[in-house]
């Protein structure tokens, strides 16, 4: 079983990932995951706002999503890219269904009202967050519909433990939802080739990361700048907690789905068990 | 089985309808369709544009929807509204399920892409619009969900021949849906108490129409006006087609649901079996 995430950068055409999960899911039970970021920003300025970013003390970057944000990423995430990419693989023959972790309460977890954060140098308390972090997958939807030959296509919010919308991490969604669901792989493609030790050179690309080997993961960490640290650090947790493989890799490629799966791009495994890190 | 449908004028409070399907459905199959035509016209203009309704020549109104309108009935019906939905029944403990027509294939036609209008008092070919009509229903998706303890929550748009998101009419969608599942009874809830002979009576309710009698229909048809009328015969022909009852009812009522069920509202019924107009 295969989880494929395609993230929602400016830049990235969904076709080859689609081309991708219409030939994968033939044999294959295949979920799909994606983000929406990008668009996001882009009706958020068209409807005459500025996204708001925030920053935590230790640099890390979020969303600050009051009710009117839910409201777009509900439009964004859920009905416009989500949609778009079920017409494309219906298109392409594929019978996919679309669904936010919403639906179905398919992943859920305590909302963080309050955002501690620094904004304009400042130290800040922003009330009204609805974001919050995922606790429970429920997979019972999600193996309903693989079992019926439907192609599931996932994407936040996620529900929280009172019943409301909140904001969570796509790629900690798709990690959690493979652990659940026992996936062998998970491929993550977003708009660079993988975990780069410099983000100007291609050529200095890590090929691997080798979670039975505290120094193999070390000098992965010591690379990973800004955003992709905490990806790193997910898809070295998902290894450590059972998936056989994470794979970071190029969306902007042909076949970028099946080239992720022959070894290109970040390879997160394990060599051997692992030990006190599991 | 039930099909419960919330129109999308504006006014409407999707609260005490959402109340009685987390009642009902703990008796009885539940689906719901619901639309979202005042918040697409806000989110229209919140994007800076206006909407553009078009006329036929017979004086029916429809949205012209090219390629940008979609981009917006997708985030609007199939995101916004459709998880703001899904949310409230969580809440309110319901394991709903957020669909577009799109999804599983569930609604499927042709696609129209031009459109003959009078605008601005002239008679204009339109083209690129993004509508069709609804041939084929695929039930499977909803009865898998329903067979699974899921609500299955719907709306438009639905799946070109071609495997193109299109505008469809939600009534229409509803009763094809209704006819395709072998309900006993539509709920179409709207912000007006029935057909009225008199738009401003409330006491000129039309309490029945009786299919089995022509006199009946004839005389709905002729109090019938503007978008009424294209429901009203849509009523007709559903119970013309087998369903039991539909029934036009107000969503601004508690327990409206509940109330329409009692006989509330205007009620679509054949006294007697249908001859000719079967």
């Amino acid at each position: 079983m295969l989880i494929v995430k395609l993230g929602g950068s400016a830049g990235i055409d969904p076709g080859p990932t689609l081309d991708d999960l219409a030939e994968l899911s033939k044999t294959e039970r295949v979920v799909f995951v994606h983000g929406a970021n990008a668009t996001m920003d882009e009706w958020t300025r068209a409807m005459g706002r500025e996204p708001r970013l925030v920053y935590s003390k230790t640099g890390q970057v979020s969303r600050f999503t009051d009710a009117e944000t839910m409201d777009l990423m509900l439009a964004v995430y859920a009905g416009l890219v989500n949609k778009r990419l079920v017409e494309g693989l219906q298109a392409r023959g594929v019978n996919a269904v679309g669904l936010s972790a919403l639906d179905g309460g398919i992943a859920r977890g305590p909302r963080k009202d309050t955002l501690r954060a620094i904004e304009d140098g400042k130290p800040k308390v922003l009330r009204g967050d609805y974001a919050g972090s995922i606790t429970r997958i429920d997979t019972r939807l999600i193996d309903l519909l693989l079992d019926n030959g439907y192609l599931p296509v996932l994407t936040p919010p996620a529900l929280s433990d009172a019943g409301e919308a909140i904001n969570v991490d796509g790629d900690k969604l798709t990690l959690r939802l493979g652990l659940a669901l026992g996936a062998d792989a998970l491929v993550i493609l977003s708009n660079t080739a993988g975990l780069l030790r410099d983000l100007n050179d291609p050529d200095s690309l890590v090929r691997q990361i080798d979670v039975s080997d505290p120094a193999s993961v070390e000098a992965a960490m010591e690379a990973a700048g800004g955003r992709m640290k905490k990806k790193v650090q997910a898809g070295v947790d998902a290894v450590a907690a059972g998936i056989g493989r994470v794979i970071f890799a190029d969306a902007r490629v042909p076949q970028p789905v099946r080239r992720a799966l022959a070894g290109e791009g970040t390879v997160v495994m394990a060599s051997a068990p692992i030990g006190a890190e599991a």
